[in-house]
């Protein structure tokens, strides 16, 4: 215990912890700075405080899955808040220095996603139960950050308001044909074909998704302008005048991101445009954590721009516009973990509670990533040619406000 | 000759370029895809064909400048427009992977600009007269990318609003204090000032310039609150709310990035915005070209965003928004260039007919690197917070605006 005493006693320099020990000793842990944030928990194990000892980033999250780290207090999401909050990287904060992200030669092996880990990593997460996705998504089951013109507005509008502002991103005229790279289950390839009349092809790797983006586009009778296929982005053939890629790019590894971006130029149209939208963080290259690894995005890394433009500079794309957004996430994840709260009986009648447990552990961490941690997202635009995107960026508001204007969506998101 | 015979042959694939040999032969390059591109020179002496062959890059400068490359259709602009954009840098040019930049170890040292040498880097360009700038520049004497809501505006509309573009990232609130590094003839410092009621501490460290800055500041009586002192950005002390930082990280060299931006880190107040808008490659990391670097910028170098963000996310700031201005910098050096033609005659009485030729190769070259290089300009706005800006870019548009509604500037213009 005493290792885990001394780490939380330089820790904790805001707000309060109070930990409960296995032989029933109480212990409280508070910053010099006042601040509001409390929680308490009880180890129920020596076992689970050693596993916390050793590798804390990897156990953390197993004893509460398992049990054997229980909030008496608060929950998970306000214990995480309050350590990461002491962790958090920005300037300014004294300890930032003891955090930083660890390398290790190895990690990039677990990124080589050829296309048969593609599928099992991607079967891994998204070949879930799709109820389980309908409980804590928007009604257009947006599984990626959403754009928060007001903190007050809702899930849905949030997520209608971020397809807007990819689509004015895209300049898109009727007619052209657009790529989906990484479609989700066909939210974007319909809201693109619907407010501006193009043709998409969405390509998944899951099964289950590939099956609802069907369903979808067959129920709003435009099947034959909004097809979607089983596919690697890697064995496509043609060009598209457009092509976009959103929440993707997190599950293609380091080792393929070349092979990402030439996919991207040599299937576009020379007079085209590409809007990658992609976790990112803005605190430099870092592992992706031991356990959402294990448990939650088998083979995923969060690029920094340091690792994106060498690769975007050689394949001879321009980047023309990179919009960095910080705590939209924060915002998106706190509301689908609420959902997931909300949904507690039926998530675990259709799992279990240990699931229940996880995927609560896994929104948490990811609220504090982005509230705490060096993480946001980042849209970048990528045409191969300087001129094909107006001068100034005023169009992209004044067309974000038009496909918001459009009364078509308000059907469609029921 | 033989050499840069067929040299021209590979390279131009579209336009014509005659060439007048020493020896009286002419010859007609002439590319298969048909363009409006036409030059034709002469070549006085065997010596400067040489040159050209050995070292294109720096001879074709210098043998223009001593008169031994004479422009007999067209002038400078449409000859290197017509060679440059046949070497033109972006995806889906064939030829574009035999330009690439050349990167020697020995490169660095000459961007090592310790405090001396940035003084002297300095003088060469920046002392030069008064009335050289005066005759080519705007009348507020922005010497750096103006901005173009209309590719029909002027000169002096670009740069008024190129300032209210960047004053609206600033997010400035009166009283604040802010600093300006390498402000140039403080165009910038007395904008701030007069369109946001905030205090400015200008540095350059030109003498010419800071006796401009100085008249200027006392001519406007703001003396008190628009300050100019020649200081190395690395001499500063103290903390400001505000910094910007326009066109002179070009001088810093790679050698000094991480200095620049922890000095930037350490002057800045926690809850501030620092905005750096320099010059960049959207093509990876170059060379300054050797003519350049040995008659316009000693010690200058252009950075790719791939160097720039390592740098940045060490240091601990956001990076909250990069734009990347594409051709704005060509339409403003296209004007430049065309007011030092029509001041052909002065400039030659103010210097020689080498120092106009020079100055006009110097103009018309950059203008090709924006045109058909890899060229731009990037504005990174830089917090040490992720909360201190707006949630969504919307404030950008309204607040330029509002800045540009402002009745002062066309009195201060004038």
């Amino acid at each position: 215990m005493h290792l885990l005493d001394h780490l939380l006693r330089r820790l904790i320099r805001s707000g309060s912890l109070a930990v409960t020990w296995p032989d029933g000793r109480r212990s409280l842990y508070q910053g010099s700075t006042p601040g509001g944030r409390h929680s308490a928990v009880r180890l129920k194990s020596r076992a689970a405080a050693w596993r916390l000892m050793l590798n804390p980033e990897l156990a953390a999250g197993e004893t509460y899955m398992d049990g054997d780290l229980v909030i008496e207090e608060g929950d998970i999401r306000q214990l995480l808040d309050l350590i990461l909050y002491n962790m958090r990287w920005e300037r300014g904060n004294p300890a930032r220095r003891l955090v930083g992200g660890k390398r290790h030669w190895l990690t990039r092996l677990r990124e080589a996603n050829g296309r048969a880990r593609a599928r099992r990593n991607v079967a891994h997460h998204y070949d879930l139960s799709d109820r389980l996705y309908q409980l804590f998504l928007d009604a257009d089951r947006q599984y990626s950050c959403a754009y928060f013109l007001d903190t007050a507005n809702d899930l849905d509008t949030a997520q209608e308001d971020k397809k807007a502002h990819i689509a004015a991103k895209l300049l898109l005229q009727p007619g052209q044909r657009v790529l989906d790279i990484g479609c989700g289950w066909g939210g974007m390839a319909l809201y693109l074909n619907r407010v501006a009349d193009v043709d998409v092809l969405g390509i998944t790797l899951s099964d289950e998704q590939l099956a609802v983006c069907r369903k979808r586009a067959a129920e709003a009778g435009v099947a034959d302008r909004v097809r979607f296929e089983k596919r690697d982005y890697r064995e496509l053939t043609g060009t598209f005048d457009r092509i976009v890629s959103v929440g993707m790019f997190e599950h293609v590894g380091r080792p393929n991101y070349p092979s990402y971006f030439e996919t991207i130029a040599e299937r576009l149209d020379p007079a085209g445009v590409a809007l990658v939208h992609t976790i990112g963080r803005a605190d430099g290259p870092g592992e992706t954590d031991p356990w959402t690894r294990k448990y939650i995005f088998p083979g995923g890394y969060c690029p920094a721009l340091s690792e994106i433009m060498p690769v975007v500079e050689q394949t001879g794309l321009w980047a023309t516009d990179i919009e960095i957004l910080r705590l939209h996430y924060a915002h998106t994840l706190e509301r689908w973990y609420d959902r997931v709260q909300a949904s507690q009986r039926e998530i675990e009648a259709l799992y279990d509670a240990r699931f229940f447990r996880m995927w609560s552990f896994y929104l948490a961490s990811a609220i504090t990533a982005f509230r705490h941690g060096g993480h946001c997202n980042f849209q970048t635009q990528l045409p191969p040619r300087r001129d094909t995107v107006p001068l100034t960026r005023r169009y992209m508001e004044r067309t974000e406000d038009r496909y918001r204007a459009e009364p078509q969506w308000l059907e469609a998101a029921e």
